[in-house]
């Protein structure tokens, strides 16, 4: 097994309202780059900060990275096109960040980059994979793919109200300025991507299209924005057995039917509740309350844990050990008591 | 623990009888690509071929990746500069390859490279780093750089009968287009990668000198070229504890006193036999009759194995495993029976 993180950036996440991956704007720009390194090493290396959401809300990835603390897992970063620099060893396959998706062509590289990606996954030996993603105002470019490409079926939020009326006005400005009614582009899957995505789902659809057709195994590790990387590839003609594995809080979403979905999509289905109710910590009441909800291929290492006969009860300790050190080692950093 | 490979080509590898590390030179500007692919996946992924000498040997990566079968350590692909892609997840520190050190400035790009290995090697939070290269012609620039620094102790090589003569008039012909004479670069490591060395040196110069600084653990894990490194790390002023463990084929090596160059460099040192006179199978047999004889870290590799007490018949075993499962793979694509 290996696991497989895409990280990128838009300009579509610094809208305001979007999106809680980063304290503010300018945070949000280094979470992908943190979230690959808190994977890789355990703690941020070139980028500034853990992420943290507004109210305090770690990223998710420091719940993946506990269950590899646990596994030992394999895993490759892909860049799909990052606005900063991160010391995660990668595999390039975009060159820049999306732009915002209410210009005319946010991601105009989608064809390169849905093509590197595709050989990428084609050549893996590993018989499965786990696909992962980190993007900040995902969920709004993951509504702009699936709008166009016709499937209405939700999306979740990183806030714990989501701004869904916020994020449709946003992909109708989008669709409006390609002069597209919703579902013109079913079946143009990369032309979603290009006009209404971001380059991590570019990057996904790419990477799973030419897995699945290796006769790989393959799990979407995530919440929505892995559904719209299943739509891309179903609608790119590819109708291999697929799964996805996501987080109990996304499982329980109202904002998204995700069994539902996930049948629309042909998609075997696993749903991981982690316990944060039994964890008497702050780090995990967010997640209680809400907050993040997925990301970081949290739902697909809770699954594996589970796979694994991993105790979830050691993934929360590890989780919120990983927690404790990174706090006080950013509280000594500052130099605050 | 953690290890970090360091990948890299030069012009320099092209001249005519110099390395063993690729079946001819069009191969061998694919060698470094390939073993990183060889330690992240067990096989080449965007590389087109195992390397393997013109006689046949194949490389030592596959040895270090029976040891990662085992022990399944973390693993970093420092990229200083390569003449091709390459799909193992990288950290880039270098844009660009190396020129011939008989061209005036063969790595223009020495002090970029050099820093921003310095940066990472400082940055990371492992408590021991594994230190390890693959850059065909290697031996070479390293001994470019010791003459440069004015080390006498000699150098190793790939193929078994050591080409020590034309190694000399390369580097003699490096010291005269600069105008140097041996020993001008003393105290001047940097100066001396940028004139006589390769990106490979200029990368694990500054991730040494900057792991060793934060007060990190540090194995060198190969031979001359290693041995090079910490000749640039102790020309740094950086006088911190150092190892370097390396295969038994150097350290019986004639060419060069590794005993005496290890503690003219105050370097603690450990030499591993992989015990392949033992193994009945020809890709052991090269090793034994003196090729390759170092290289991915194999001496590193071994030592872990050792200090982990993991069976040295066990990595004998997987390595001859991975290789003939590698032969038959090629064979197959190839179209032969």
């Amino acid at each position: 097994m290996r696991f497989l993180l895409a990280i990128g950036t838009t300009e579509t996440a610094q809208i305001d309202g979007l999106s809680a991956a980063g304290a503010d704007p300018e945070a949000m720009r280094w979470t992908p780059a943190a979230d690959a390194e808190l994977l890789a090493y355990g703690e941020p290396v070139a980028a500034p900060t853990v992420p943290v959401s507004p109210t305090g809300c770690p990223t998710p990835s420091l719940v993946t990275r506990a269950v590899r603390d646990h596994l030992g897992f394999d895993l490759v970063t892909l860049d799909a096109g990052v606005d900063a620099t991160t010391a995660a060893p990668t595999v390039t396959v975009g060159d820049r960040p999306g732009a915002d998706i209410r210009q005319p062509e946010p991601v105009t590289n989608a064809p390169t980059i849905w093509e590197r990606a595709r050989e990428f996954g084609a050549s893996l030996p590993d018989e499965h994979l786990l696909i992962a993603e980190s993007i900040p105002g995902g969920t709004t470019t993951a509504l702009g793919v699936l709008t166009a490409l016709g499937e209405d079926v939700g999306v979740s939020s990183s806030l714990p109200d989501n701004p869904i009326e916020r994020k449709r006005q946003v992909v109708e400005a989008g669709l409006a300025v390609s002069g597209l009614e919703p579902g013109a582009l079913a079946g143009e899957p990369i032309d979603a991507v290009r006009l209404l995505g971001d380059p991590v789902l570019g990057a996904l659809g790419g990477v799973v299209g030419g897995a699945l057709r290796a006769g790989r195994a393959v799990t979407l590790a995530g919440g929505t924005q892995l559904l719209a990387v299943a739509a891309l590839v179903r609608h790119a003609g590819i109708d291999d057995p697929l799964s996805i594995a996501t987080t109990s809080y996304v499982g329980s979403d109202d904002a998204v039917d995700f069994g539902a979905a996930a049948e629309r999509f042909d998609l075997d289905c696993t749903v991981t509740d982690p316990g944060f109710d039994r964890a008497d910590h702050v780090a995990a009441e967010r997640f209680v309350h809400g907050e993040a909800k997925e990301g970081v291929g949290m739902g697909g290492a809770l699954a594996l844990a589970t796979w694994r006969d991993l105790d979830m009860a050691a993934v929360r300790s590890r989780f919120l050990d990983r927690y404790d050190r990174l706090i006080d080692r950013e509280q000594a950093l500052a130099g605050e008591p």
